[in-house]
């Protein structure tokens, strides 16, 4: 029997928090028994990766107290019952279902009077097709001539987990010969946002995707508007650079103004939806659908291992504990997502939806103000490049920020360069090696401004290489950590009502329905 | 007579620690009165801009004893010292000098037995100079082929304030007629970031911008040597398609490597650089001279107003002491950074750097511990984008975060659609007014999963269109707003002593000289 309580009110938290056991990672990681512990700290992903938690401050105690509060907020059943279509996402009434995307962790899910892992299936199939057909010049342009670009025109989760899989694998796919078309994303309703892909693309090679789950989202259907006239003004038909992802129920699903539709429906939320046809269709048409399928593998490999309850063995969960241990014990107060791989340039703002939108909330599952602080800031850029531009608050400033470093021992393009003795990839390599040790041991100096405290908390995923199986496996690690986390907050990490209120507020501003400070700010705006 | 003093040492901070006194927004954002604050609270800035606060928790009292702190502080004196030459960054024992890269603000500033003025006027001369070359075709490849690309090699404050610059204006220049040439950047000493260029890139039309004020930034001189090879595989010689940006001593003056050398100097900080030829090299070849000037002339009208010892006179002052109250009086621990312009989408990037990397500092100007704490994390991405993402958190999230609009009542292109009878921009400049308003004041509901607390503060900096101008202004206003946060917590903003660390023992890791823990995590990523 599932019971869904307040973090504040299991005893394993009080044990937790009363532990009195802080751990220290200089004595930790000092001499060879930091050694062992960095081989000890680790635990196999799916994708081929490894979740290496050696630098974060935990040991057998907390990691003990830990695998109690796993226990008693029943991570693993809570699992298993949004796996088997129970309705996790309460404020909105809904099944949780993105896992089935990319395969069937538990027994067959109805609804809606179909079996949804096939639904799933069915329309990945249809999206491999078309992909296919599109790169085999079977579906071309009015003049017969193949599609050379995608663009994807969708906003929020249809825009950022998208383009920031899309940016992980294109070097990769160039590299490996499975290159189809290159991709573009228009998300914002800035107008030079849209512009600047007509200015920049040749629209009649152009093939659009149009993402909008409801099929009534503001920005999308502006941009889409967009789109048709730059279409138009060069004497195109819309209706032959056009295909919809969105729900069988949207005003989109059987238009005559797209080549096809494909569908997702309101059991996957915006931002766990790269692994259903949202990211399914850029992805397959950019790189070719088995490429999709080696991604959904990865991911699929990461979902089976989040249902183990032992904990050492479970990364998502084990990563999600560790986290409100810092959260809602040491009290740190965001979170930094540092890739040391060009190609994961956009992971981290992906990471910022996921979670940020998942677990920014101030109720639990039953709509009562909780007590305790529930989801963190997250931001973060790829490494080096941070290493030159924030980490120097990372290092000395007076927040202590954990850390989530991710770094491949190879690179995506085999391309490189020798320079005093070493490889570009190799000084990436040490970089990060080197950034973890000084943010855990830190340094002594005489001079105090020179001087390093250490004991800033890290983890790191390694890899051998960025491939499709990683990169899902690594997408859907976050979305399960994420899950486990909003488990242990008992907030409802699948609805979004904090969106809500700016969206009917610009309503009235656009109806010039307004008075007092919000006119005073259209006018500001000369709207 | 100037004197530097830890924050909690000030009388008129406690005074303003012991307030006890609190702004509603909901109350003074009420009714008319709140149209009347809107209008009130509002600042000129430079580039004709203003920067608007009337969503700030303050009021006549609060900024009252925020102007006490400014005087006791003694902002204005400190910034005229700064402007006059003296040694302000103290650890490095170095003048701070880049706002003299775009006016001169004070008396005549020697220093190495030359007037800086007419330095950085001389250096930016010659980079106009070389770009109308370029431009005219009297600077060509070795074939006599007009270059088209210019790609910037640098990392740190030579990348991310060139980028976001370049990016801001890319779309305003094309629609102004005045773009000359496409910008790359490369930074990341991840091999496949300096792949991707050349592979994109026709590199016999391409001039190179090598910027390290040192000459021996690993990052930067390792992709110099990617790029030198690819050019050499091409039968191109690298000499002829490179410039560099960097200091009169350093190995890369005057060598025959470079067309041209366009110099800084040690008393500008990489990330206060992009108005000197760090960002005037890339963005004369991409613009033309002009448009940098143009710029140069917004910045140096925001410098101006800085001087003005009248809080609500000076908005980087202003803007500077609300930052202060919310992270040392209200306790908020982190700031967000909300464009709505996607040409400002780099724009967060850049100030992360510029305020992490300059007041992420534990001790003070004389290397003593302070006790308080010091600069906030700073991200973000545009709006629209972020509504759709990290918003939820900002709205419904268990931590307050200040919020830091930036809106434009005119887009860069001109190009726009009508749907539902308002245009793009307009729906764009509506949801940041709603934006302000939803998180200023809230909305109460039945169901406490669709409440909104409000009470979120936020600031605006509004202007007509984004222009070279403008951007300057904005530029400059972060500049000066991180400098005076600085001279309250009584830091030195301008070293950055906590990038030292990693740097060293990424050194050991590369010679093998490791043991321990250190060498475990490069056993661990196979170096």
């Amino acid at each position: 029997m599932i019971s869904w309580k307040n973090l504040d009110t299991l005893d394993s938290f009080r044990t937790l928090k009363n532990l009195n056991h802080t751990v220290s990672l200089k004595d930790v990681l000092a001499d060879e028994k930091g050694a062992e512990r960095v081989a000890a700290y680790s635990v196999p992903m799916g994708g081929g990766l490894n979740y290496n938690y050696a630098a974060k401050a935990v040991d057998e105690q907390v990691l003990s107290a830990l695998s109690a509060l796993a226990e008693e907020a029943q991570l693993t059943e809570k699992y298993e019952a949004l796996l088997g279509g129970e309705v996790i996402n309460t404020g909105e009434k809904r099944l949780v279902l993105h896992q089935l995307t990319r395969g069937q962790q538990a027994g067959a899910v109805m609804a809606d009077g179909v079996n949804k892992r096939d639904f799933y299936v069915h329309e990945q199939q249809k999206v491999a097709d078309f992909a296919r057909k599109v790169h085999a010049g079977e579906i071309t342009n009015a003049r017969g001539e193949k599609f050379e670009t995608v663009v994807q025109i969708g906003i929020g989760g249809s825009d950022l987990g998208p383009r920031a899989m899309y940016l992980a694998l294109e070097n990769w796919a160039r590299q490996e010969g499975t290159f189809h078309m290159e991709a573009k994303f228009i998300s914002n309703v800035d107008p030079d946002d849209a512009a600047s892909v007509p200015k920049s693309t040749d629209v009649s090679k152009a093939l659009f995707v149009l993402v909008s789950k409801s099929g009534t989202t503001l920005e999308t259907l502006t941009n889409e508007a967009f789109v048709k006239n730059a279409l138009q003004e060069k004497g195109l038909d819309p209706a032959k650079h056009m295909v919809a992802v969105t729900s069988e129920t949207s005003p989109l699903a059987k238009s005559s103004d797209y080549l096809a539709a494909f569908f997702m429906d309101d059991y996957i939320g915006g931002r766990y939806s790269s692994t259903s046809c949202v990211g399914g269709a850029v992805l397959s048409l950019a790189f070719g659908p088995e490429v999709f399928e080696r991604f959904l593998k990865g991911a699929c490999e990461e979902d089976a291992l989040a249902k183990n309850a032992d904990l050492t063995k479970n990364p998502a969960m084990l990563d999600a504990l560790i986290g409100v241990y810092e959260r809602n014990v040491l009290g740190f107060p965001a979170t930094a997502i540092l890739p040391y791989s060009q190609a994961l340039s956009r992971f981290p703002a992906h990471l910022q939806q996921l979670d940020m939108e998942s677990n920014g909330k101030s109720v639990n599952r039953f709509g009562e103000k909780v007590s305790y602080p529930t989801g963190p800031v997250i931001f973060g850029e790829p490494g080096t490049n941070g290493q030159h531009s924030f980490y120097q608050l990372l290092h000395q400033g007076t927040d202590i920020v954990p850390l989530q470093f991710v770094g491949f021992r190879q690179n995506q393009t085999g391309t490189d360069v020798d320079i005093q003795g070493t490889t570009s990839q190799q000084k990436l390599c040490a970089n990060v090696a080197a950034q973890i040790m000084a943010f855990a041991c830190g340094k002594d100096d005489e001079d105090p401004n020179k001087s390093f405290a250490g004991e800033r908390p890290s983890s790191i995923i390694v890899g051998d290489r960025l491939t499709p199986e990683a990169l899902g496996a690594l997408l859907a690690h976050f979305e399960n950590k994420v899950m486990f986390q909003g488990f242990v907050w008992n907030v409802n990490s699948f609805d979004q009502e904090g969106v809500q209120l700016g969206k009917v507020l610009a309503k009235r501003v656009l109806a010039h329905d307004t008075d007092g400070a919000l006119k005073a700010y259209s006018d500001l705006l000369n709207i």
